[in-house]
């Protein structure tokens, strides 16, 4: 094999241009593809940057030439030669008007055959692309994802010191706060016996930044939970970690709907207009069913329930009373798009999400109505049902009727799988919104109990804050507010609260004892005893932003070395077995088969 | 307590000046002082750009003046006022020209009493501070630190990414490597019986990086170390990681050095001058006794076996062979700042660092020599060890006699503390320079064994490679290079192993089977046979370099929230007991006792 010996590359492949032409260049990358055609080896050099045609030509150097013809697929190597005009161009390559007549060539090291293909539509299965993960980052598409993750980052860097914030680092070994998901524990050697957690998020550390008045802070962290797997989530994922002092909701929404502005802007040059939309949590369930609403479609939810609660169809009456609601959505001008099966099967969808049926009617000429159910209404309540469905001929009209928060699940998935089906979903179009006034408290499916939405420094509307103590809790609003873009749920923050008194009352609210308050967070209300600025703050989930601006629906492809559904990267085998004189340090042990 | 309702803050208090004379503006911040003086309450207002004074007139607001009597310190506040020419200037303050009249006050938050004060000569204990660390970090001295910090981070950004380097995130939970220092471990839930571990560095991640082309990676990054602590040491730090594609060990110093120029031009100004210093570390060790030289004095180690091998000084003729030697540093000019009594410290000095003790000399008149030892030295040895020594009338010499590595040691360390105590170690004064070509290898003071020096990637030189197998492991060279700053070890990096073969041949070296290597790096060796490039890297650590930028020698004044000695959070109290369920669902027990 061949040294660099000192040869330095002079330009990336993929730069090369007509302008170029004469120069003498050295480039150094990987043999993409080699061919012999008329006495001349031809090679396809790839770098980061791109694609660049090679000539080796006996006329101009047999050594090289000879060297060349023994080259093989993903084979190193660096390049010298002279830049000329190409004699057949291609104008589908950046580099297509040139090509280099290489005067020397050094192997800097060789490859046996790849077990995946290096190109971006080749069909290996995830785990393979996983195991091989140093070949698949080959891969052009890969490169890019990577290197806009990089850019997106910088941009919000340099946006949010350009706005006075500072990026400081919080601890990666905290104390375990046994609240919200499952912390990943850390066992301490030093301290035997005793855990550090891995952070779900600074949140803590943020405001207590806010609390020694370093007044913006930012950083673009890892955080880490312990949860089942799903396609979009990871047991580690970087957050944007933002807070600031002396401010309100209103603030913190306008200085980051102009960092996405510039970040949408300075990647893919896509202009966001301002302010966008705000939108209460009240608004968003009652017009989408979701929290997150996906506006780049209409097909908005209506409420029939009034109309429906004496009709002739049990399903329906049945469910509009008690916290139980009907409500359909128009899929306006659609009815002939879908036939009898497809709605079958967008029933089954509703299904997978709780409800027990899809019901629907489609709306003919003079409004008739084709419907299974139709027979069960007056021709009053059609009328009533079509006007207040805004309904008219070629309409498709769904509907779920059952308690709202399956109303709201079932049919918010039947408009989104709609949307999806009628390719109303177009990723070169991005619809953003803020969500705000979410509920302070949700309750637990398993223990009833009520537990924060957010998190326990929520803090509640000003209006809203005496019935923490006395009031209908879930009826209680945050100064809480989420970005969505395209239906994903981007980032999330709120108004913290900053006043020691409130902040132990939430804590009661939320059924702490005073003791374990103490216990837990018993720093932080210390800690507000000295002076707490107002404050608020936000997070971004870095992957999921960078993922939207890809343009791609897997989280997986803008992370370099992600982790399996399994929590396993294939590629290292981690987790693994750890060496018995490493848990004895520790002085703990495994004990398997209790939970098998 | 008062509300912002919309109110905004205008500007910061630090940043006004005679040029905002007459403006109104809307100040937030913290209480630093409030005195009553003839009818009037003076206050200085605190944030973190500075202090500007508050003036509550009851001819200007009645109401405002009364509510800023009751004020206390650290309470948090918010005014509106008018600013106008201060009446007494002090030159000493920033916004010394000005003060602003109040019209309106509102009390965001009080504060009881802090524990410690805010301010910078404070003299509490560390434990204390840690403890309430958030009023610690109000102090100005700490919040320009994390901003210095926060600067030094970003110009890092800026510099990589304009020289094409991208920005690429590793995993945190990464396979146990059992090499090295000791891994923090995380069990896994999912794979039960299994761990993570916390990654030392990202070594393996940016030579897979390398591996797949990208080219130019660096990371901000956190990384992790489970070993004892010393001053300077915590369980996580922070290091700028890179690596590079297609270069050699010239290339990284050169743009890494030029990167350096940068930080310390645009935080403090200070103009570095390029290309460094190269010197090999059998240099620094020859003339310092250190691969870290302080380079900012002189007292350069001289070595005298030769001239003292048949002296009838015992210690010294029996130090002159095998492996010892006998070294002496001229303390030049200084013959009169040492009494005996400083210099018997400067002995026990040494005898810490392993020395059985510290020959002295003092040259006088006429290089008439004051010793307790020139007793047993001929004249004309005394002639040479001048001579050798440049020693002339004034100097004070001292020596050490022993095993090589302990006159390093010893002698390096009582050249450091005469330099300190001869107050050379100017803060304001940078010098630094390149130790290259370390040693490969290094032997395991319990083992014996030879282990890697820096990691089992590092590159031996060219002309030292056949040694792998063969030859002589102590003298292999590495294309290994540390840059030092003041006798700090500030970064380090090496041109890594890029052929497979080699890196086999290494593992072998180390004493591990064909089995071991592939369990432990398997992927690697793997990845290498797909077409390696040749790669280079460097990691330095944040903390120390902005230590050193900062001026301070405690690494806990750049670090927010930092642990103590016992790797313990004096704050939150982590690491903490888990609760039972947490253990049980990872199939772990805590079992103490053992090790007691």
């Amino acid at each position: 094999m061949d040294t660099l010996n000192g040869l330095k590359r002079t330009n990336y492949c993929g730069d090369l241009r007509s302008s170029n032409i004469n120069e003498e260049v050295v480039l150094m990358g990987w043999v993409q593809k080699k061919r012999n055609l008329g006495g001349l080896v031809f090679v396809d050099l790839r770098d980061r940057s791109g694609i660049c045609q090679i000539i080796f030509d006996t006329d101009v150097n047999k050594e090289a030439f000879e060297k060349a013809e023994k080259l093989g697929s993903e084979f190193v190597i660096a390049v010298k030669g002279k830049v000329a005009e190409r004699s057949s161009k291609n104008p589908n390559l950046p580099t297509g008007d040139i090509e280099i007549f290489a005067n020397e060539l050094r192997i800097l090291n060789k490859s046996e055959t790849p077990p995946i293909y290096i190109k971006d539509d080749d069909n290996v299965s995830e785990e393979l692309r996983l195991k091989y993960r140093y070949l698949d980052l080959r891969k052009s598409s890969m490169q890019k994802n990577l290197i806009l993750r990089s850019k997106i980052a910088n941009i919000v860097r340099n946006y949010l010191s350009d706005n006075n914030f500072i990026e400081i680092e919080t601890p990666f070994l905290i104390k375990p706060t046994p609240e919200g998901a499952r912390d990943y524990l850390v066992p301490s050697r030093v301290n035997q016996g005793k855990f550090y957690a891995l952070p779900q998020s600074p949140q803590l550390f943020k405001q207590l930044l806010m609390v020694s008045g370093m007044d913006r802070y930012f950083q673009i962290v890892k955080c880490f939970r312990d949860e089942d797997l799903r396609a979009d989530r990871q047991p580690e994922f970087t957050q944007i970690d933002c807070e600031m002092s002396f401010v309100d909701e209103n603030d913190v929404m306008a200085i980051m709907e102009k960092m996405v502005q510039v970040i949408f802007k300075e990647t893919i040059n896509v202009d966001v207009e301002l302010p966008l939309q705000k939108m209460t949590y009240a608004e968003a369930m009652e017009r989408y069913g979701s929290d997150k609403p996906d506006t780049r479609f209409g097909f908005e939810f209506k409420n029939i329930s009034d109309i429906v609660a004496d009709c002739g169809f049990g399903v329906f009456s049945n469910s509009a009373k008690d916290g139980k609601s009907v409500r359909g959505i128009n899929v306006k001008g659609h009815a002939e798009d879908f036939t009898r099966k497809q709605i079958t099967s967008l029933e089954d969808h509703a299904k997978t999400y709780k409800a027990k049926g899809l019901a629907w009617m489609k709306v003919g000429e003079n409004r008739e109505v084709t419907s299974p159910i139709a027979k069960f209404f007056t021709e009053d309540e059609i009328t009533a049902i079509l006007d207040r469905m805004d309904a008219n001929s070629g309409d498709l009209l769904l509907f779920v009727a059952d308690k709202d928060q399956v109303v709201f699940d079932a049919l918010g998935q039947v408009r989104l799988e709609v949307g999806r089906r009628l390719g109303l979903m177009d990723n070169s179009v991005y619809k953003m919104l803020w969500v705000t006034e979410f509920p302070v408290f949700e309750e637990d499916e398993e223990s009833k109990r009520f537990v924060a939405k957010h998190h326990p420094f929520t803090s509640p509307m000003d209006e809203d804050v005496d019935k923490l103590e006395d009031g209908d809790k879930a009826s209680l609003r945050a100064k809480a507010y989420d970005i969505v873009i395209n239906g994903y749920e981007v980032g999330g923050g709120s108004v913290r609260i900053s006043n020691a008194e409130l902040q132990q009352k939430m804590f009661r609210a939320l059924g702490f004892s005073q003791e374990e308050a103490n216990e837990k967070f018993g720093f932080l209300i210390d800690a507000f005893k000295y002076g707490t600025p107002p404050h608020a703050g936000i997070a971004f989930g870095l992957d999921r932003l960078t993922m939207i601006l890809a343009g791609t629906t897997n989280i997986k492809d803008v992370i370099a070395f992600p982790k399996n559904q399994s929590a396993v990267c294939p590629m290292t085998n981690a987790p693994a077995v750890a060496e018995e004189v490493q848990l004895e340090e520790l002085s703990i042990k495994v004990e398997l088969g209790e939970q098998e």
